[in-house]
């Protein structure tokens, strides 16, 4: 447990009156515990925290934990009623339903977490730099295999285990795509062979000390036929296009708006058919959405924050191009971290 | 896209009459509809049924799902309404509210397909059966590992490794405790190093064609210590007396309470920290949750269902055990499914 991490308490602290506060989400437990538990109830008012777990990690918490924590029970943890407010975007109806009947009353809060978690600290960001540079290292790693004849899982497996094999985990399912399956932009990988000729799309990312790296690549497996030049070219300038604008203070929907626009001038627009990208930081989908219109279209970029672009032109039975990068949004521009791809 | 799936939904239909209910958790569009796409919102009335995806998912749909799919928009889906029956269990106090602002009345009903999902079928079995034999080899192949000197790390890789190669992936990270390790029942494993004479916990699962399996062993490397000879002796005597009472229509509480009776008579009740068990199938932990005392202790075991029992004691900073074992529920009895480890 670090200084740092109890800063992060005292941050969501100043936004309480006096209100008392439920969080649940084991992610936000390691947020702002830094515990890595799969449950626990941590309760936070403008003063004082304490978590309650269950047997399983009471040991382990009494070890590490850096607030007071004790062992679940229905009496002790009702003294920190009446009133509770909870994490409206964490917690299950059902969950909600329960606790009423232990006689709260409860009060919903829209994400608390959201505002602090979505701009990175320093140490954060080094850490997804140091994600991000694993996931470079395994892309390296399976490009060396690109050959005809090898299959979409086999490339897949190649950089799990790559992956495992440096301490990391996962971030998500590799997506690795040829050819016509391309055009699917959640494809899952099969067992189809790799020709001359075609397109691979690749799109990877890896947990490493509990941050994420998301980043995608196009590549022709020799010369590509003239459609897939053409659409690169157009996602490639659209990539660019919402990049340009990433600094503080943009409008998060006109990141989608420039590059959906790119698109459309070259007649593709129906074929770019998600988001252009998403928050990253623990999770590999976090605040905000960047989409024209979309829930947090009207919110303000800030500098700190991390987030993917990823436009994509997807040509149903033919194939398809996504260019994904990760972006570190700064005072007067941005960093592009997924360099050297 | 098997029959057999179309069945499932077709029992939830019969389960509802002048009502629409909403299905948006992404293993149960899975379980119903056998796709496996990260988001979709699933409408089901007595007779009819239609899927709504984004556009990410709208080809590979509308090629392999089995009813109508559609490109989500407000106004199609609005249709639908005014009332919706929705999973409390699954979905967040925030996404209802959302749907309210849609202009429907919402309505929870607790966990719909629990019911179905909690029997499991033939089919489902048998998947169950090739999850645990993958298990039961990846076991034998990292005991061969067992040697002064490997770290609790070095063993949870080996074991992710052989998982991945062989088409899986975890169902859990890997419990590997060396040692006073042990006494934490969700132990991570660390560098520590393995020494002679010591216990080693292990709790491993994969998760193979979407079925997941659990189990966990305690070896002794080398001559134990008496304390834990002793301990050992007395969860195996209460896994054991738990599994007895395996058979359709006993009460699920009185398992726990077997287990925990045993553990009581020999002075540990205050070791066994845990709740004796849970189900398991397309997710590592589903209902029911073995616990006496707790929310579905006076439910009945039906034949189908598929357990774990998993008494253990833990005794702080010296050491612990956990002899887990999934159990298949049948009329007059009980099949032990994770034998040979």
């Amino acid at each position: 447990m670090t200084l740092k991490n109890l800063n992060r308490l005292h941050e969501i602290q100043k936004t309480l009156r006096n209100e008392t506060l439920l969080i649940e989400e084991p992610l936000h437990l390691f947020y702002l515990l830094g515990l890595d538990i799969s449950a626990g109830m941590l309760l936070i008012s403008s003063s004082k925290a304490q978590l309650f777990v269950d047997g399983r990690y009471l040991q382990v918490c009494q070890k590490k934990s850096p607030i007071r924590t004790v062992l679940y029970s229905d009496e002790e943890f009702k003294k920190f009623g009446p009133s509770l407010y909870f994490d409206a975007d964490h917690m299950t109806f059902a969950r909600v339903e329960d606790l009423k009947k232990l006689g709260f009353t409860l009060m919903p809060k829209k994400d608390p977490l959201l505002p602090l978690m979505a701009v990175k600290e320093k140490g954060e960001i080094e850490k997804m730099r140091k994600s991000i540079a694993l996931c470079r290292k395994g892309y390296k790693e399976i490009k060396k295999h690109l050959k005809v004849g090898i299959t979409e899982k086999e490339l897949a497996l190649l950089f799990s285990l790559f992956t495992l094999k440096h301490g990391a985990i996962l971030s998500f399912d590799a997506i690795i795509a040829f050819g016509e399956n391309a055009a699917l932009p959640h494809h899952k990988p099969t067992t189809r062979r790799l020709k001359k000729g075609e397109g691979v799309l690749i799109d990877i990312g890896v947990n490493m000390n509990h941050y994420a790296s998301d980043m995608t690549r196009t590549l022709f497996f020799g010369p590509p036929p003239s459609f897939l030049k053409e659409i690169y070219d157009v996602v490639e300038k659209a990539n660019k296009s919402a990049i340009a604008l990433c600094k503080k203070g943009e409008k998060i929907g006109n990141l989608d708006q420039a590059a959906r626009k790119v698109i459309a001038e070259h007649g593709f627009d129906e074929y770019f058919v998600h988001s252009l990208g998403h928050g990253i930081g623990l999770k590999t989908h976090e605040y905000p959405r960047l989409k024209s219109g979309g829930v947090n279209s009207e919110d303000l970029l800030q500098s700190g924050m991390v987030i993917t672009i990823e436009p994509g032109i997807y040509l149903p039975q033919k194939g398809g191009v996504r260019i994904e990068d990760m972006v570190l949004i700064k005072d007067k521009s941005c960093e592009i971290l997924t360099t050297g791809f």
